[in-house]
């Protein structure tokens, strides 16, 4: 048995330029609005300021009908709650994945008590459509599909429009959900469009907030759904409630927000609303693909085929001689730059590269490239 | 289908002091902390600021053994994470309430498809420790015995060291789940004395951060429940992960945590054993000793029994022929001083005062009394 401690030291971090996999750097107009007067979750005030935030919520998911909100977690639970809310115990599920995350929502599936049925591809690769296509028809059972939108462990981008076709068209009662948590803000993320279900993000990435919260988007077949649902669904998680407190207060109450956090998304949101999605996925893009070309110069490649390469996170190969660990490291403490290594234990040797939010710009991605010029001298 | 806006207003809030049910005003100095540089989830210094901060929550919850850690959550989810963790479908649990978070428990142990056995009482008074008595010795095979320590709806504190002795006499197989929401760093709150085997709290209210997090500690013997465990657990809570992401370090990853809000958290914990957990307790108490004579004075009535009063939470009768929403709206708009009212629909005309964290002190009850006796001359 330890003993207690009568005091722990001081709070000292570092400086750090995040352009790892994110957290991204928040945005300095964002964290300055955590610093303003903390009113209760219950406050009427506090409640326009909701209202307003569900109206900024739909115009960032684009999604004018069914319903978006933010569970007051991380992405990961977002995951976790698509599966709560959207399946019962033995719904069969069709799961694609070829990276961490994807399989990640495959534990989510199993720990849901569903049928999974899985569908991989080598890292780096998506699974191809008509694999998808093959097995919703062997499989016209299927309640739902989850799939990750841009796969924050290999830096792949799954065709989702498409996607959203074919499960319409070979499985018509199976919802769509889509891990969109590196993609919103970033790239263009078309829930009604592409026939998404259900979506789920995070405020810590291309929306330039702090790490905490995960906005969701529901469609209303969806909703329709959780509202015929007959399993007992995890409080935290559960939609209806969720939305009776966000909406039709203020006779209900669910839990603490979290509302320094969300006076944050509210600002992240109405910033990018201020400088225009289109306008934003383009800055993204051209940060990613400015990066990727000078990094392509000089002689490094990439993990993810070249079709699917998303722009705001590059998964660079560690050469072949190199300890990509110790470079990893030495960018962190040389230059304060934080990069990603692969995640989890069959993580393939790389680099993980994200310009994302505030740091998707140029002038960034100058900062990394020097960085690596500076450890890995030409 | 409505339609998308392109803007949402600027955020404005008004200035408040914060002496409702909690949130309480957050330390200027835990505010300060979430404006230092932010350092990834995965960044080794981050790693060693969780495992001070796990000796910190430890001191905090006076537990040497066992665990201690955090949920990425509110207080909710730190109470359904209870259930999700030691308790399995069918397992017979025990829940003590007589007011609104009480019976939440008893409504999360129904979700996790528990057999529940309900003991009430009326509120403001506790369910007396006989009837436990003889409710354990009906039930034998009781796994669990869930009960509020400081229940937030009706100010009365549940004597859990009495409680905590009954159950290891009655039921030594049933483990003892705790509400902490209000009581720790407001009060003491000793699980290992007490015989507390999961105890769940909250960041926002005598710890003086912001809301969002949900410290928790558990006994060696829940553990070993929570190792044994066959059901699927959810992934957002499970303590089996959670212990290796923040301790076993860094070949795990579970979530994304909410850096800034953990910056707060690790800030409101070293200044609570700063101040010392007996000089905070003692503050707290000698807080709300002085707001509660001085309405008394007055000619106020409590809802609470006397011998269980909080100090840190007075649920305050709304005096006959007074009109308690119209005076807690005047106290907020003419004073900008929140203080709760009755929670939820079966909730008796009370009011709610909060004397918590940098509010616990004979200043702030000042500026309380002062707005009431504005609004309601004598």
């Amino acid at each position: 048995m330890g003993e207690l401690v009568s005091s722990i030291p001081a709070l000292d971090p570092g400086p750090r330029l995040l352009c790892g996999p994110g957290p991204s750097n928040v945005n300095p107009e964002v964290l300055a609005k955590m610093n303003l007067s903390m009113n209760g979750h219950l406050d009427p005030d506090f409640w326009d300021v909701l209202l307003d935030l569900v109206e900024g919520l739909k115009a960032l998911w684009r999604r004018p009908d069914g319903l978006s909100l933010c569970f007051s977690a991380s992405g990961t639970s977002g995951m976790e709650a698509g599966f709560a809310n959207l399946t019962q115990p033995g719904d069969k599920v069709l799961v694609i994945h070829a990276g961490f995350f994807g399989a990640r929502i495959a534990e989510m599936a199993r720990r849901a008590q569903t049928d999974v049925v899985e569908l991989t591809a080598p890292l780096g690769q998506i699974v191809p459509l008509d694999h998808v296509e093959e097995a919703l028809r062997a499989n016209p059972d299927t309640k739902l599909v989850g799939v990750v939108h841009a796969e924050t462990s290999t830096g792949v981008r799954y065709p989702v429009a498409e996607l959203g076709a074919i499960v319409r068209a070979e499985a018509p009662e199976a919802l769509l959900l889509v891990d969109a948590v590196t993609s919103l803000g970033g790239e263009e993320v078309s829930p009604t469009q592409w026939g998404i279900d259900y979506a789920y993000s995070c405020s810590q990435k291309s929306l330039g907030c702090p790490p905490g919260l995960s906005p969701f988007s529901v469609s209303p077949r969806a909703l329709e759904r959780i509202r015929d649902r007959k399993a007992p669904v995890s409080f935290s998680f559960d939609i209806d409630l969720l939305e009776r407190y966000w909406i039709e207060r203020p006779m209900t109450y669910h839990h603490t927000m979290p509302i320094l956090q969300y006076y944050a998304l509210y600002e992240g949101i109405r910033l990018s609303l201020e400088e225009g999605l289109e306008r934003r996925w383009a800055r993204h893009e051209d940060a990613g693909r400015y990066f990727q070309a000078a990094m392509r110069d000089r002689g490094y490649t990439f993990l993810s085929d070249p079709d699917h390469q998303l722009w705001e996170l590059s998964a660079i190969d560690v050469p072949e001689s190199v300890d990509g660990k110790e470079i990893q490291t030495r960018i962190l403490r040389e230059h304060g730059i934080e990069v990603g290594g692969g995640l989890g234990p069959t993580a393939p040797p790389i680099w993980r590269v994200g310009l994302m939010g505030v740091n998707a710009n140029r002038e960034t991605a100058d900062r990394v490239l020097a960085a690596f010029d500076a450890v890995l001298p030409r």
